[in-house]
């Protein structure tokens, strides 16, 4: 059961938090419920908000989708600033904590793990399958994401055509994408061996290479790796949220509107300069 | 005691692991050690090196440095490769717990805090306040320390004079700040209250601010925060590894062979291409 309603309301967190309307909700039963869900979930459909639809979906935690308005710079409001001070998506608050916010995907996955994963599918008991889950979380956040962005940026939205931007980013993008191609080498089947937060966090930057204008043909391991995380319900469900999403329909090709979509975007993020 | 003698000898991992000269080590006594000491360190001098070493430091772990050559590309190597299969610095290897590797210098700080930190001095004991460091530590992986990188790139490295680039990511880099600035107004000393992996994470990033062509003029919450860290005494170890660095003695500035500096690195910068 989910519903969505769209529209703006909020003029103070403690309203924001009281108010359970304009949500999308993602129910786990469908039964009415009678109080907000266990989290609230701030986000728009980009690869770092779908880290944590997928995350919630994989953990069946009920949550609720609140989707930031960007062209209206929703994201730099004061209720929000309060729940992210960084001012971008996704962030959450755990309504069953005191209404505790966390924001940064990576730090909001791990905020899951600690809290609601008691079967360990996101982040293993042992302490070195931890640690090497968080390594190559680490490695999304801190390389394949930002630099993945930056190609982004300068092949799709920038309004000069800058070629040496263009270049410096999409082979950084492939020199990550050796890197996880090389640690698939062996065969298994996840980025540590089992699923874990690893993929969660990876899954929907590299299903977004095409956006990128880096292909996989070089990297067959990576590929097979893509394919199979996509084949999760959950995955599937989480990429859903907070619309539609039809990028693993369509085999991950480039959106046919793309060059639409770009143009569309590239209004508001030079709007406000804030689409790193 | 700090010992330094350089050279290189790798040709396996396993021959690197059990041959103990060629590395400088921080002894906790002044005994001559039998073993190899906890951690083996893995590092150049830069910021993302820098947190490691400061927080080795703030837990007075006993540790050795091996200095990376990045002239000669000694971090594609393969016996490297095997500690840090993205081919970066830092990493470290825990010969404590059986020659366990580490890379990603956010994964690491949270690796020594689990296992090395019973007085949660780099991470707090209460979820919740963890939860804000790893939050803040997220924040500095996937947003400081990558966008001050490019800064540092456009405006220090590039071959050509690109504008757009220097423009774009010295003002993200300096929204950066504003997002710390309005963290640190109420006056709390640290990042989350209580100092953290959370400001040893962003320390050497802000303290190489003006590398990156950007001042602290507008962020005088941020510039007193950068002084208070600069005093405690491991910090001021730890930013000493591999090699003296005389950035708190000059009081951030520039130092006054910048451009030669950056002329020479960026011979190696651009025979890699690997230096994002």
């Amino acid at each position: 059961m989910r519903a969505v309603v769209s529209g703006k309301f909020h003029t103070s967190l403690l309203r924001h938090l009281h108010k359970s309307v304009n949500f999308s909700t993602r129910l786990t039963s469908t039964s009415v419920m009678a109080e907000k869900p266990t989290i609230t979930f701030y986000t728009v459909g980009t690869p770092n908000g779908q880290k944590v639809s997928i995350a919630l979906e994989e953990l069946k935690l009920p949550y609720e989708t609140y989707k930031i308005n960007f062209q209206k710079s929703e994201q730099k409001e004061e209720w929000f600033l309060k729940i992210n001070p960084n001012g971008r998506i996704p962030a959450i608050v755990d309504n069953k904590r005191g209404g505790f916010p966390v924001f940064e995907s990576g730090a909001i996955l791990l905020y899951l793990a600690e809290h609601y994963d008691p079967e360990h599918l996101l982040l293993p008991e042992d302490a070195n399958k931890r640690s090497e889950a968080i390594q190559w979380l680490m490695w999304q956040m801190g390389g394949l994401g930002p630099m993945q962005g930056q190609a982004n940026h300068f092949f799709r939205y920038a309004p000069e055509k800058i070629e040496y931007g263009i270049k410096r980013y999409q082979d950084e993008t492939r020199r990550l994408y050796s890197v996880l191609e090389r640690q698939l080498a062996d065969g298994r089947p996840y980025i540590i061996g089992d699923y874990s937060l690893a993929d969660v966090a990876s899954f929907g930057w590299v299903a977004a290479h095409n956006w990128a204008g880096v292909s996989l043909d070089e990297f067959p391991n990576v590929d097979k790796w893509l394919h199979r995380v996509a084949e999760r319900p959950a995955v599937r469900r989480g990429m859903d949220v907070p619309d539609k999403n039809t990028l693993i329909d369509r085999d991950f090709a480039v959106d046919p509107n793309a060059e639409q979509k770009a143009r569309d975007s590239a209004k508001w993020i030079f709007k406000k300069d804030d689409k790193l």
